[in-house]
């Protein structure tokens, strides 16, 4: 890719309200755009981290043997009637009429839809379990949206449906989806933790948060320093008043007598809320009637799990835990580009030929880049832009060419090192493995 | 993949209005379910040819220089007051208000939204022409839906919008789309047609329709026998009531007087609509006063092209080609899975284990696949079910395996020949090219 085949509207204004780094960023570097309150738009390069963060989804959903699917948006109110959920619900799904005066709501989760996807369609324990999930829209109209896309009305969510025949399997289907959920966090390069946690509205036990680590995280957790280990403050008590005091940098710094069951010491730390498992048992099975028959030929409820992933909020959640004060760090498997070739003086032609060249050799071994070839911008600024939108490395091709040389610099760190340009290829792929 | 670890609901209830081959297929076959009038829901079969058609477009409009972005799905109708459309919209274009009492609408097309993340972003003739496009939900309050997820209320489109600084760039824009356009359904495997036409409520002219042709067409269109031209019914009078009285089986034997500018023959057929571009001109940009600094150094509003394609749309068109009275007949690549291997006896350990073999064989060539491993469904059942689902070829694991032979049926033919397995690659890779 070229800079001057793509739309990066970069941009210094950005509204008042956008404090939190995530939420700064994404908007300076043109990540997205907002067009209301809680509405965005992604563009080319957000929609690039979009798919990054879908694929990786997908293939170890699918890995895990779940079934992808896509359910309508726009669902009939009378499924949420069948449910009983419309009051715990509340103003946050969003309700209209049709043409005709039908009710129906913008979907802000699809537990009745998946049931009645499934209801007189698996009629027997034999073709269980399966799991159905889709990455999709959804709405939730949110009294005060904030924080960006980290706390959008309109977002990307996957959420998965199990239905298994017994509490055995069902607890088989959670397993699966906890591991698959740390391969996916794993893959994606990002800090987090497990937290034990409340079910909330969507009801059931047993679940599991699974939290970004980052000072702007709007949970405050317990965690553990040895191990994968943390609790929602909820579980603890009397120390409300102590953390409402401190501010979030310093929360490491709050003593913990209590020790990790692993023997580990016990810490404060913020964390986002990018994942959510529960197992649903026959709550949702039961209130629509959806059966199948046993191995005894006894009709049974299904035994559900529900698991959710934000989609777009792990977008802002990575730049919360990855960035510094200059812009966004982004882990090597989300990135729009891992490298950027940046000629030095756009004006170069020889500049201009070598970039191209190094953009191809790094094409044919599958690592994506983007050449700035920018042609009046100065070498400053277009430093300053792979500052902001934070590609891993950049590639600077400038006068040292005429001794067959580049520079590379680490966006984590800054540092720059020279390079001879016909090993570029071994060592940018040196510095992805460190 | 196997049978076994899929959800395929194929079904024999189908509602009374599923008269259409695709409506009716695509539910029998556990392609999509509906969740209410013109709400659809697909299921893991269909969101594979879903899949496949999102990728050919978008790797199309990738190499036609096209940057992908993502709308949101719920705009504020704010928007639509500026641009003045919404009495052209009428009760198709489905309002509401959020819980603050603000104007919403679900978006029908995005022309005023795209114009909006341009408008202040892109500021000179410099950084033109640039095309941004989306796959994104749509949604359309039609009166009456109907035919399946030929005419749904919500629906998936590809929609791109080109920016151009001249009458003459937007032209090159244009035909760039059209042979984008042409290129996307040639590798789908579509017989098509482009058709000039009238451009409705979107506005603009100098526009082209690209139908799908297929008996079952809304649509009747005079086409050219020898040369891709194409023109929409309209432009051609004093033969409506000779058209209403004829059945569309016999419209290809009415005979025309008129030749084709190529001078090949002209014959009435019906078409369905999957693609129209447009030249909007500066309809939106002076609408929403959206302007960009020429190279006199005076702003000038944007000249815009529109290319909208109905991706969900194109599964109801594909199958409506592509079919007999058996079930569908699925093109190459489109189709879930290029070849079924049916395990005659699923009791048989030899066969599941050659059934196997053969799958992880194709695997490897990167030729998609599904075992049918059911045990207890008997091998009609499994060859109706191949039938009616409507994979390209099956390849049917029975007792002649004791001989190293298995059998290849062609779907469309549903001609056998008879194969040696240790041949069965090469066998299947000289059906695909024949």
């Amino acid at each position: 890719m070229r800079y001057t085949n793509i739309f990066i509207p970069t941009t210094k204004e950005i509204p008042s309200d956008a404090v939190l780094p995530s939420h700064k960023y994404l908007l300076k570097a043109g990540f997205v755009c907002s067009t209301g309150s809680g509405l965005y738009d992604y563009l080319p390069l957000g929609k690039i981290v979009l798919d990054n963060i879908k694929n990786i989804v997908k293939n170890n959903m699918d890995k895990a043997k779940a079934n992808e699917i896509s359910l309508s948006f726009v669902t009939p109110l009378k499924l949420w009637e069948q449910s009983g959920r419309i009051e715990d619900m509340g103003q946050e799904m969003l309700k209209f009429k049709d043409r005709h005066q039908n009710n129906f709501v913008l979907s802000p989760t699809n537990e009745e839809a998946v049931v009645t996807v499934v209801k007189n369609r698996i009629k027997s324990y034999k073709h269980l379990p399966v799991n159905l999930y889709q990455i999709n829209t959804k709405f939730r109209d949110e009294v005060r949206p904030r924080f960006g896309i980290l706390r959008a009305r309109e977002f990307l969510m996957k959420d998965a449906y199990s239905f298994s025949d017994s509490q055995e399997c069902l607890q088989q289907q959670f397993d699966i989806m906890e591991t698959t959920y740390k391969n996916i966090l794993n893959e994606m390069g990002l800090k987090y933790k497990v937290v034990k946690a409340d079910s909330g509205a969507i009801g059931g036990d047993g679940s599991l948060e699974f939290h970004i680590v980052a000072n702007s995280g709007e949970d405050t957790i317990v965690v553990c320093m040895d191990c994968e280990f943390g609790a929602n403050i909820e579980t603890m008590e009397d120390i409300d008043d102590k953390l409402n005091e401190t501010p979030y940098n310093e929360l490491e710094n709050i003593n913990i007598q209590q020790k990790c069951s692993c023997g580990g010491k016990l810490v404060f730390k913020k964390g986002i809320e990018v994942g959510h498992i529960f197992q649903l048992k026959d709550k949702y099975s039961k209130a629509l009637d959806a059966t199948f028959l046993d191995s005894n030929g006894k009709q049974q409820h299904f035994m559900m799990g529900c698991y959710g992933m934000g989609i777009s909020r792990i977008i802002a959640a990575a730049v919360e835990q990855n960035h510094d004060d200059k812009g966004a760090i982004w882990p090597l498997n989300l990135t729009p580009y891992k490298v950027c070739i940046i000629v030095s003086n756009g004006k170069d032609n020889t500049q201009q030929k070598v970039a191209t060249d190094i953009s191809n050799t790094l094409e044919k071994a599958g690592i994506s880049n983007i050449i700035d070839d920018r042609v009046k911008e100065r070498f400053g600024f277009k430093m300053a832009d792979f500052e902001l939108i934070g590609y891993p490395y950049a590639i600077v091709v400038g006068k040292n060419i005429a001794d067959g040389k580049v520079e590379i610099v680490d966006r984590k760190t800054l540092e720059k090192s020279i390079c001879d340009i016909d090993k570029i290829l071994e060592t940018v792929l040196s510095n992805f493995n460190t």
